[in-house]
């Protein structure tokens, strides 16, 4: 029998043997009407407020997403208000970046930045660092190699600021919105959801801050520390532009008529295939072409990956693709395909999608990726990354990650743009190796890998015009004539990782 | 000019720069057609492969969830196969524990389980470690008080064996499933999520293996290494056993009547409100009785959380409530609604539901909680663990949870169950503090906690039976007598952990 004093003795005993404080009544509870607590929300703050809060230092990594392409309105206004708050020295670390960044120069030059690992960059800015803009070299990465990155620590990111079309005052954040007042939409925040889980602080800014809860979302108040509410996140007509666009060329159409004639007869387009169409002209539009086939066939594909386009909706919304695996909206159809069919069409973060280390990653049960190139070499490495010019203008995106996890992989590629051969003897870049590329299809011809010597075969049998890869490279060479040697300086401006870590390639300086 | 030559010692200096390998080409790619490769997922296993997988050794801990209540087959399958390979001084982790869980009497007794922390107990388990089973105190926590533990670390889980309704090959899990092949449906995963987020190693147990991709999931394949295939997860005609039963009992109608009476004259009836109702049978009951009010005053509430049931899912499709948000499905009807309606009913994990240091979770935002108490005390605290013989026979559940952060919490409890007082001078066992508790609704009449003298007054105008809590009492010595003293040991059996993580009370062991 114990009396109440034991009892006191027995609870101070077994928390000094845990280690553990003991319990002391705390005072009276908050008794607000919470519809009001709610709007009043400690996690929402100002944006200065929110950089403060977190604690953000010189040197350290900030991280972005480049969910809204070339609308994206977040990185500028994020790295603004940090240049006017006087930091120096911050490592930008973004899904991507695009040609609305190119105020990121000035605060490169600022020393406001002063690294940048992205998966690409265009235009401006992309230009200004290949021509040695910065010390550091930027650091590319694959959307799986990013996740690897973020998930084993290779990128540590201090403060990640993702932009959602709508958040709650708790921080569930998503990319769209179901209010009245939705501003916004770009479909999947796949590749914000890495850093937004391993951040060590997340800010969210949106501009559309709606009632508790917001549901379903793709970021969840557990890994949000602070709300930012801001007039525009981004510009939702933008989201198809840049790389991605419906091509009317007729000759991207006799490529992407090709492609599909050759997944046709690869041996892989069977019930219950798996596939992905990467950005460029060619690429998004085979799907449209593989369509009949399926139908003709009888055939279903058990889900379609990506990069999710009106064309998959599409096939999915007529039972032909099962589900849709979207770790980013390649237009408006497919981001508001994901808002209103949450059945269907599935939400995955980039390590979900496409990391090498991640046994379950969408890639590894990938069948076929059709995917572009700037460049492919007669020994099958691609580049997207980098011009002819030696000029960064693209992005590694999926890339390499769908070509090497695919079991069929197809790059689509003119033969020549304007007077520049789109194959030659060696990638400018190496971006995706050789080994992992089964079939070049071009405008003239269709060159399978020698390592696949039995899709050779069955391609020949159904009629495609198979030609050896060099007969494509001489046939570039003799319409444009071999290229010049480029000019390139000493200057190390890029980094290429390989998507399991190791450094690929390099890039230099170029010299005018 | 670079030359190939600068390329290659260019990737060289950089990789060591970085201390990263330069990359080197691999082999060839797999080949294989998806939809076979998928079949043979590497994480597909049998439990002795999973469990040597892990890396499991004697002395680790291992974690489950209760979501199947008395159905539940997880925790005796897999302890039972701990044993007979030979496992000894395991800490069973778990979410709750029913009184299913029995035969782990016979694993304590063979020391395969020397430890256990879980949110209660119930039967021959419970009725063993109150007679002093254990060398070890069992540790006690509310589900948000888990929640955190599990965040924060003072509960590290070495391997979590989660049991699910549907899995995939590749490890995405729900706690239902839309195959053909349906076994089993337990709703909402909620105390699994945190374990899959925080665990070192995790173990789906699954009873139908769906096609990839299984969505949506409650728990990502990024969180999962190994999914098993058993015949049965669970009993799904037992989630609403246990606890959960809508009582037909006059006594419990009276009181769910009158503590909805208190409900919508305490000024928190307000349009946008949001509640809760725990396990008990008057608890449950109250919504029904709250809704007619709801409609006469054209008020809807924002959310019900919880511990979602029947009840709220109609409210829900009326358009009374607006979101569901459920940490566990409380019946098949809420299992059945969170599968087919994902925009209108929220999963939840614990930490998103209760967790103190959470500052998004739900219950910060909660107006009304109605919870039921095995004894309340002249000091308004509160006790749902221990019997007023001093045998363990519940659980903590979130009841300091909700209590604590709600506006109003309301304890509904009869004033005698059989000849048992349940209004007492003081708990058996503090569970939720008195100063976080506002009302107490009984058979015989409602007590105002002193520390809320508004409500009080509120209570009186509106005409209901308000009492000095030392009346209830007084009342209830009266019929029934003054309890004599309980007799117990001097071995702590139990510790009960304050939600923040100090040590609130301690469980001596029983002598009959």
């Amino acid at each position: 029998m114990n009396s109440l004093k034991d009892r006191a003795a027995a609870i101070a005993a077994e928390a000094a043997r845990l280690g553990k404080p003991v319990y002391k009544e705390g005072g009276s509870k908050d008794t607000t009407f919470r519809a009001e607590l709610e709007k009043v929300s400690p996690k929402v703050v100002t944006l200065e407020e929110a950089i403060r809060k977190t604690g953000l230092k010189d040197g350290m990594t900030i991280s972005f997403h480049h969910h809204f392409r070339g609308g994206d309105k977040v990185i500028n206004m994020v790295v603004a208000k940090l240049a006017e708050m006087g930091f120096k020295n911050l490592t930008l670390a973004s899904s991507s970046l695009a040609g609305v960044h190119s105020p990121l120069i000035e605060y490169i030059k600022q020393g406001v930045i002063t690294g940048i690992s992205t998966s690409g960059m265009r235009d401006a800015l992309a230009d200004a660092i290949s021509h040695g803009l910065m010390e550091k070299p930027v650091e590319f990465r694959s959307h799986g190699g990013r996740g690897s990155a973020i998930m084993n620590g290779d990128i540590h990111i201090d403060v990640a600021f993702l932009g959602a079309p709508s958040c709650d005052p708790l921080g569930n954040a998503a990319g769209y919105s179901r209010s009245e007042n939705a501003k916004s939409i770009c479909g999947s925040l796949g590749y914000a959801i890495p850093d937004a889980h391993y951040a060590d602080k997340v800010v969210i800014l949106t501009d559309d801050l709606v009632d508790y809860p917001n549901t379903p979302c793709a970021i969840s108040e557990h890994d949000v520390d602070y709300v930012v509410v801001v007039d525009s996140v981004g510009d939702s007509s933008k989201i198809s532009a840049g790389a991605i666009r419906d091509s009317k060329s007729p000759r991207d159409i006799l490529i992407a008529q090709t492609a599909a004639k050759v997944i046709e007869n690869s041996g892989y387009f069977r019930d219950g295939f798996s596939m992905q169409t990467g950005t460029g002209g060619a690429s998004l539009q085979v799907v449209k072409y593989l369509r009949q086939g399926m139908i003709d066939r009888g055939i279903k594909a058990s889900y379609a990956l990506g990069g999710i386009t009106a064309h998959m909706v599409k096939l999915h919304e007529e039972g032909l693709i099962g589900k849709l695996i979207d770790v980013q909206s390649f237009d408006k159809v497919a981001a508001e395909s994901l808002k209103n069919d949450p059945l269907g069409h599935k939400e995955v973060a980039a390590y979900e999608y496409a990391s090498a280390d991640e046994p379950g990653s969408a890639t590894h049960y990938l069948d076929i990726v059709v995917l572009s190139a700037l460049e492919v070499d007669v020994n099958f490495n691609v580049n997207v990354l980098v011009g002819s010019d030696g000029v960064i203008r693209g992005a590694i995106g999926g890339h390499p990650d769908t070509a090497a996890d695919s079991a069929l992989s197809v790059i689509v590629c003119p033969l020549l743009r304007g007077r520049i051969p789109c194959v030659v003897d060696e990638v400018t870049t190496l971006i995706t190796p050789g080994n992992t590329v089964d079939v070049v299809v071009t405008d003239f011809g269709v060159a399978v890998n020698p390592r696949r010597p039995e899709l050779a075969e069955k391609l020949k049998a159904a009629g495609l015009n198979v030609v050896d890869i060099h007969d494509l490279r001489n046939r570039a060479f003799g319409i444009a004539g071999t290229p010049e040697p480029l000019k390139f300086g000493n200057k190390v401006v890029g980094i290429v990782y390989n998507r399991e870590g190791s450094v690929q390639d390099v890039i230099y300086n170029v010299v005018d």
